[in-house]
């Protein structure tokens, strides 16, 4: 059984602190896709200034940080929701487009599922296969699109990492125009992409009345504990999602950080040239000293998988022990325990994982 | 029109910024019912020093706060759910009950019928009588819920702040086990009265399968920017709710917020002594120099009646441009723009607002 997952996901540092009998500072998380360069000073700053506004209600319509994300993708803030967290989107999504029939690509961040099924949608599933690093093929994808009323796809996919051409998304996008089935395109790992304005089919989204983008701003700012995310896609569609939205469900910090974070250009750039460095880096170190298989991924996160005696679970343990967490992820249709997931995190906290996963083995052997 | 309640409620400083051209320091805040004492400093405190902790994601099981609630209303923790805001918590009851027909009692908080028409339920309507200040009969009450799937309640309701007997509630929660209909008891506002255990229902909750209470944390602690409230129930109620919760939906600052407020012993007494004291200076100020109806509400907030040419609309306008916001009732259904509400600050603020009703009525005279 998965030790810190008990509520379905990774970061849960509360659960590992009981599990591991460790203080939550001393714990190195590697479970939770955050921005190892954590919350941009500047930001923090601003959060503290304006720590009193909390004592108004948050602006129900999120008039400033829709116009600053409407300039920044040059849309029009009729295309924009806002969202507590890219997960408030994904809710909305079923709540407000109804689908009876929900494609899901596994492996997959299991929200996809999890709410589709909590809000009375049936789950039609298409499995990546191993061979092609669990990434599904053109023309299942393009029948998943004719057989379902809603599609969610994760770019980059989450705990896999891959990510689909422009050729393949525009395919996609035709066929939901075509079969009248909604295309969901989960973006939410991918401002760490150093290429991410050519990756993304944003900039031909007006083309498309069915498709939807969701991003998460909680991220690649490292700021989850606050709740952030946003969709974007035809206004209709929007209007829909914001019917059932409750009330100030984006909180005023949340508002107030959103806005503050979208001024940090040297933060960003820094940031995807760390990730970008340190995923070739983790990547090589692991194969090299350990040979386990590592996942051709381009999130800032990577699948691995074990080659050897230990479980994931086992790994997860073990590495619990020498307080770093680790996502086993036997919890993923479609992924067993031999697969875990790790956060690429800073040089120096990189070298720690590297350094306790060659004593875990070490040690094992010793057994 | 209403003028500042353009998303439906009050509060909303930026529409007045705008409809008043004034900075929003600038504005006092009569329209949203929060306790004009501010946030406890400590707990101001307490969020600037775990700020930081924004960083990590919030527990997906609200574990500590739901602890001391526990404590504090003498329940185990699996009787109560906490909400990203009671607006949430409202939402969830429609989502997790999934009632065909709701009953509502206007006047009263908007969200009980918006929410339940959003989410596919049909209201049936019950309107209390001017002649008994808006509060229904017994029978009227009785009959709805023999005739609903779900009924809410305010209690305090608003705006008119009327509250039940223990009796009256015990009939009801009676009524509502006998015909299987869930009685929703919303007490967002009744920790600002001075006899809440003995107001509430929630020491009797455990006869109950089909009574569930709801409070907000955010007006009485003055903290509606960081969405806060917690519903509850039987086990089994919450654990339907809970099932349509989306993941870390409460925010971390919102749950270090809770549990700071909650040792906040000597806040609360000087709140309540506060607002009861102002509650009836501000009703005969009223009643007196202006002559205008106040109703005879026990919350921390009051109804009032226009009795001379002036609506609430001209008045709201007239107030506005003095800096000063109420809350227009012409969008409330049983209400029209006779009706105004108001919240009860400080003595000194008070006087600021029954000076500028005295000189918007005065200036009205002379046109």
């Amino acid at each position: 059984m998965a030790l810190i997952e008990k509520y379905g996901h990774g970061g849960d540092l509360l659960t590992a602190k009981q599990e591991f009998s460790r203080d939550s500072n001393h714990l190195l998380d590697f479970s939770a896709n955050i921005n190892p360069l954590g919350p941009p000073a500047r930001v923090i700053g601003v959060l503290k200034d304006r720590l009193e506004t909390i004592v108004h209600y948050p602006d129900p319509a999120h008039r400033m940080l829709k116009q600053k994300l409407a300039e920044k993708h040059a849309v029009s803030p009729e295309h924009i929701l806002i969202g507590n967290g890219a997960a408030e989107c994904i809710a909305l999504v079923l709540l407000g487009l109804q689908p009876q029939t929900v494609g899901v690509i596994y492996p997959c961040f299991s929200e996809y599922e999890q709410l589709a099924v909590s809000y009375g949608a049936k789950i039609k599933p298409c499995c990546g296969k191993l061979a092609n690093d669990f990434k599904p093929n053109s023309s299942e994808l393009l029948q998943l699109i004719a057989e379902t009323a809603l599609v969610f796809i994760g770019h980059p996919n989450n705990p896999t990492g891959i990510m689909y051409s422009k050729e393949e998304l525009v395919r996609m996008a035709e066929q939901a125009e075509n079969t009248n089935t909604y295309l969901v395109i989960d973006e939410a790992f991918i401002d760490f992409h150093p290429h991410q304005k050519q990756a993304t089919l944003l900039s031909e989204l007006e083309k498309f009345k069915h498709v939807m983008i969701i991003r998460s701003m909680t991220k690649f700012y490292a700021i989850p504990g606050l709740r952030l995310g946003y969709a974007i896609s035809h206004p209709e569609l929007i209007s829909k999602l914001q019917g059932k939205q409750v009330t100030w469900s984006v909180n005023q910090m949340a508002l107030v950080a959103g806005e503050a974070c979208l001024e940090e250009k040297e933060y960003e750039g820094k940031t995807i040239e760390l990730i970008q460095e340190q995923r070739r880096y983790v990547k090589r170190s692991i194969e090299e000293n350990l040979g386990w298989f590592v996942f051709p991924g381009q999130a800032n996160f990577l699948l691995v998988r074990l080659t050897d005696e230990f479980t994931a679970t086992d790994l997860q343990w073990k590495m619990g022990q020498k307080g770093i967490l680790i996502r086993s992820c036997s919890m993923y249709p479609g992924l067993t325990n031999q697969y875990f997931r790790i956060a690429i995190r800073t040089k120096q906290e990189n070298d720690c994982l590297i350094q306790a996963f060659k004593e875990v083995v070490k040690e094992g052997r010793k057994l």
